[in-house]
C-alpha cells in the first residue's frame, strides 16, 4: 500500500461524507420528504462512517481492514438508496457513494 | 469538580444522546413527518455533540469547559424544538436535553 | 435481540470507552512510557470503535453486525496488550475490553 | 459566507486533523517519548475537534461558530507544545494548526 493509495480511499471518504451530509440536509428539505425517509437514515450512517474510516486511515488504525469493509457496505447501502431518487443532490450522492465503495475495496484487499 | 460530578455529567450527556437517536428514529417514522424536519436535524446535531462531550470528558481534555457550553447551547435549541412536538420520543427527548444542558452548565463553570 | 440485550451492549462499549480513555491519559502520565506505546494507541482506537458502536446501536444503524464485529476486534487487540502490563488502569481496560469483546461478540451474532 | 469561504475551513481543518494524527503516531515512535507526553494528547485532542468541525459544517450544524471557536483553541494549544519541539511531523503540525486556527477564526466570526 502506497501513501498515494491511503491518499486516495481518504479523499474519496472525506468527498462522500460531503455529499451525504449535503444531500442529507437537502432531503431534509424536499417537499416529498416522506420519500426520502431511508435516504436521509442511510446519508447520516454512510457520512459518519466515512468520516470515522478518514480518520482511522490519517492515524494508522490497526483496524483499516475492517473499517473500510464496513465502509464498503454502507456506501453500498446509501448509493442504492439515493440511486433511486431523481433529486441532483441524491444522484450526487450515490456517484460519490460509489466511488468511495470502489477505493475501500481496494484499500480493504490489501489492508488485511 | 470530583470524580462523581463528571460521573454525573457524562452519564447525563450519554442520557441525551440516546434520548436524542431514538427521537430521531421514530421522527423518521412519524406520519406528521413534514412538522418534523427541525427536530429530526437537532437530534442528529445534539446526539453527536453529546456524544463528542461524554468522551471528552473521559479522556480529561483541556477543552472541556468550550466543550460543555457547546453542549449546553445544542441540548437547549434541541430542548426548544422537541418540546413543541407531543409525541412521546419528543418529550422524553426534550426532558433529557434540558437535564444535560443543567449538567453541562455546571460543568463549564467549573471546568473554565 | 431484545432491547435489553441492547442495552446491554451499549452499557458495555461505554464502559470500555471509558476505561480505555482513563487508561490512555493515565498511561501518558507513567514512568515507563517507552513500554507503553501500544497501549495508549489502542486505548484510544478502541475508545474511539466503542463510542461510535454505542452511538450506532442508539440510532439503530443498519451496520449493527459489522461494527460490533469490529468492536470485538478492537477490544480483543487492547485487553491483549494491556493484559501484558500490571498497572492498575491496564489491568482494569483489559477486564473492560473482555466484556465488552463478550458482549458485543454476541450482538454480532443476533443482528447480521 | 460563501460556499468557497466554507470549503477552505472545512479543508483547513481536514489537513489539521491529517497533520496531527500524523504526528501523534509519529511521536509515539520516537526516542524522545516523555518530553512528547502533551504534544501527543494535544495531537489527539486537536485531530478529534477538527475531524468534528469539518463534518458539523458538512451537515450545515447550527452551531458552527461555536465549534469553529472551539477548534480556534485546540489548534492554538496543539500548536504551541508541537511549536517548541524540532520533528518534522512536529513542525508541520504547529503549520497546520495555525493554518486552521486563522480560518476557524474567521467562519468563527462570520457564523455567529
Amino acid at each position: 500500500m502506497t501513501q498515494q493509495q491511503y491518499q486516495q480511499c481518504i479523499d474519496a471518504c472525506l468527498e462522500c461524507m460531503n455529499a451525504c451530509n449535503v444531500c442529507y440536509i437537502s432531503s431534509l428539505k424536499e417537499y416529498d420528504l416522506a420519500m426520502l425517509r431511508d435516504c436521509i437514515r442511510l446519508n447520516r450512517e454512510c457520512a459518519d462512517i466515512c468520516a470515522f474510516a478518514a480518520q482511522a486511515m490519517t492515524r494508522g488504525s490497526d483496524f483499516i481492514g475492517e473499517i473500510c469493509e464496513l465502509c464498503v457496505k454502507a456506501c453500498e447501502a446509501c448509493a442504492a438508496e439515493c440511486g433511486k431518487h431523481e433529486h441532483d443532490h441524491c444522484q450526487a450522492c450515490a456517484e460519490a457513494c460509489r466511488r468511495c465503495a470502489e477505493a475501500c475495496r481496494l484499500m480493504a484487499a490489501v489492508a488485511k
